[in-house]
């Protein structure tokens, strides 16, 4: 799929059809994501993919931002070592990963790990030393139905030239 | 370009060879960057595209760690307002930005901002009222030479199934 079209369909998708996703995606998925930006070339981070339904499922109670995971086919989990950029690292690897899920025609949603409270419970479940962060979690399945994009605010409404302009004056 | 081409070809490029880019092309990244996901549907960034000469090279005086943008082309800077998840939400738009410059054949590097000791002195450049965050400021032109991959860790070393392995057993 062409890159833009791939960024501009992605959108987060909480419902899949129960199919399971063949492990060689899942893999490139990652290796979309080792090759995110990252801060002074520390690459900090460790990524776990869950696809055994008993973890799964057990990850759907535990992180309740993201019940829905228990029916994911599968979710990708972004850990960090606790760097100085660490987060903005784990969320370039994130953000690859979505738009690869998207070029792969996957359903994703990105649930939020960094300060949540039940961040602890989740490395315990995945048995992730605690010098880690979670930064997130992706869950995955192929979509229930067709996708629908949010209405979001416009390029126009977003952009600003040269200098910010005060809301209002465009 | 196909999507996993433009995430596997990107890499940090801060020579570029002088020529400008057209106003379309950067409108067409902010809008990529727009589209990225938000948590709680909040959409806190806006995004000021710098092209002039003086404020470049202002910029690039001010923010010690991207002194190169004195050389871009362009550069794109994005604020956030200051919500539970600005830097979550700042990053995978400043992600996709670099992606869908990836794809249009442009060098970027993602220059830090969040945390920055220099981050006020951008905001009063740029206008910016002190309740936006800097999350990045993201340096763009034309590649002066071919653009090299930098080494990264393998998928395989990066990759975890089920669980968290210790190192060394993979």
């Amino acid at each position: 799929m062409e890159t833009v079209d791939a960024i501009s369909r992605r959108a987060s998708v909480r419902e899949y059809s129960g199919e399971y996703i063949d492990k060689d995606i899942l893999k490139r998925l990652v290796d979309c994501g080792r090759m995110a930006p990252t801060a002074r070339a520390v690459e900090p981070w460790e990524i776990v993919v869950i696809t055994e339904r008993g973890i799964l499922k057990r990850l759907g109670e535990i992180a309740t931002s993201g019940s829905f995971i228990k029916n994911a086919a599968a979710c990708i989990v972004i850990y960090c070592q606790d760097t100085k950029y660490y987060l903005e690292d784990g969320c370039a690897a994130t953000e690859n990963i979505l738009i690869a899920a998207s070029d792969a025609g996957l359903g994703s949603c990105w649930v939020a790990g960094d300060k949540k409270p039940y961040a602890p419970d989740v490395s315990r479940l995945l048995g992730v030393p605690t010098n880690y962060k979670l930064v997130s979690m992706i869950s995955l399945g192929w979509p229930k139905e067709e996708t629908r994009q949010v209405k979001k605010r416009t390029v126009d409404d977003v952009i600003h030239w040269e200098h910010f302009r005060q809301k209002g004056i465009k």
